[in-house]
């Protein structure tokens, strides 16, 4: 079935401890979409700038990715740049610019509007929420958010999960939105406040799904090295999401799938800068660490 | 079949952000002794001072822990003395006291001399090597470390873990053994250096073993309150050694029971200060959490 994303592309400058990365290709929404793309075709709704590469717009459009939704604004595209240390769990953003962001309003094609699955990368809730009234009623609304958000836009988050059916959100995330101290009870809390589904990514350390039916902890992939964390917990969405679309069921057994699928195409991405690794990996690859993780978490 | 334990028993002094707890009766060979007790009888060998009191005797002596390897020395038993912030983690030791244990060198009794399967809990390299000497050849030899010893002590660690099947270690302690800085790489490495399955302890984020023939990841049992994670480690292995002790076997199927039945335990632990909360429930509530852990993990 249809997927669409809404979020951002960005130019990122990134220093980890195995180097250092200049105006590479990133933003939650191209993240999301490549990895989707591994399962089907995904629609983007977002901005660039004057600047944004053909070769980017190429890379994407090649993995049938729609960029029908792609708007072009006078000025230089959105751009991150940040560092990573020790433990490589936590980004330390040294600079955002963000240019045509600053000004964008998403509008979401005619012919997107009838996506039955939609993710809102994250964005100010204001705007996540803008999106929802474009697409006709009935679509899986998926959305991801940050720290900055639950901080200083708290009653815009708080009518937005309402609205929603599940939430990505990070271990730090989950804990500040609930203010529960383990995130076993964390997620709980959030359920009552809107999504039926709510997935907490924990790095390096898997994630957990909760739902009012079932409770679904998996490991991340092992990885023997890691290069560069951004984008981690975008694909990770995007190949949950890639996955539950092209399926078209929502069940717990295709939930559990399309987390292990999220996690396995999260491991590739941490491999390399940008979109680096994921570029030379087809779906066998992907399919292959699917069966591995399945054999590392198989019960006795 | 018939389960031996060599490590300390200890009175603990504790801070954690849930409280503070004074001389409770802690020690590694007492938190793994009353893990293990789940599933049948363990031998216990150790040390105490003439202050050890009767009803701490009497406590594992009631749950068919084997006390005739416990010797009394003159003077006052071992003491530690902890705290636990943040995360809870990592403890800061606040004072260590060896007393008894200063001059203690583990006497197996003949009547242990027989045991199948034995466990060297953390000590020194060279005093856990002189208990494999005392036990018949044979014996599934598993054992802890702490970095101490990884730190001062490497040439009897490295000449140790040549004559053990199994070790048990945390995440940074695996990475100071192997020089690895990923888990799988350093679980991997620790595999040449002669234990046949390495098991790394991530706490709240669950375990890893490690073997020739398979790799295994857990999640930690969710937890919605930690009070004291003292004892964690020492009872996961207790769980994990208990239940294949009584098992009798070690296939891949036993060591990941094992491998579920020891967090079950340790979920417990951590739930109280001391052995609070493991003396208020039985089997059946262990059983209960291991299918609950089965199901959290369950493929789709």
């Amino acid at each position: 079935m249809s997927l669409l994303v809404v979020g951002t592309l960005a130019y990122d400058t990134i220093e980890t401890p195995a180097g250092r990365a200049e105006e590479v290709l990133g933003g939650a929404a191209t993240y999301f979409s490549y990895a989707a793309s591994f399962f089907g075709p995904v629609r983007l709704v977002g901005v660039v700038g004057e600047d944004f590469r053909k070769e980017d717009r190429a890379l994407l459009a090649d993995r049938g990715v729609d960029l029908a939704g792609i708007s072009v604004a006078k000025g230089k595209s959105f751009r991150w740049s940040g560092r990573y240390e020790g433990d490589m769990n936590v980004a330390q953003t040294l600079d955002t610019q963000l240019n045509v962001l600053e000004q964008y309003r998403p509008k979401v094609p005619a012919s997107f509007r009838d996506s039955r699955f939609v993710f809102l990368a994250n964005s100010p809730p204001a705007i996540q929420e803008s999106v929802i009234d474009q697409v006709a009623p009935g679509a899986l609304v998926v959305m991801d958010t940050m720290n900055l958000w639950i901080d200083t836009a708290r009653a815009d988050l708080a009518r937005l999960l309402r609205r929603v059916d599940a939430l990505f959100l990070n271990d730090q995330e989950a804990r500040m939105v609930s203010g529960e101290p383990t995130l076993i009870r964390a997620g709980r809390a959030i359920l009552t406040l809107g999504p039926k589904v709510v997935i907490v990514k924990k790095g390096e350390h898997g994630a957990f799904l909760f739902s009012k039916d079932f409770f679904y902890a998996i490991p991340a992939y092992p990885l023997e090295v890691v290069t560069d964390p951004t984008g981690a917990g975008d694909t990770f969405a995007g190949g949950v999401m890639g996955y539950l679309a092209h399926a078209g069921k929502v069940d717990e057994a295709h939930w559990k799938r399309a987390m292990l699928y999220g996690s396995v195409i999260a491991s590739f991405t941490v491999e390399a800068f940008s979109l680096g690794r994921l570029r030379r990996i087809g779906r066998e690859e992907v399919d292959a660490r699917f069966r591995d993780l399945l054999r590392f978490t198989a019960p006795p």
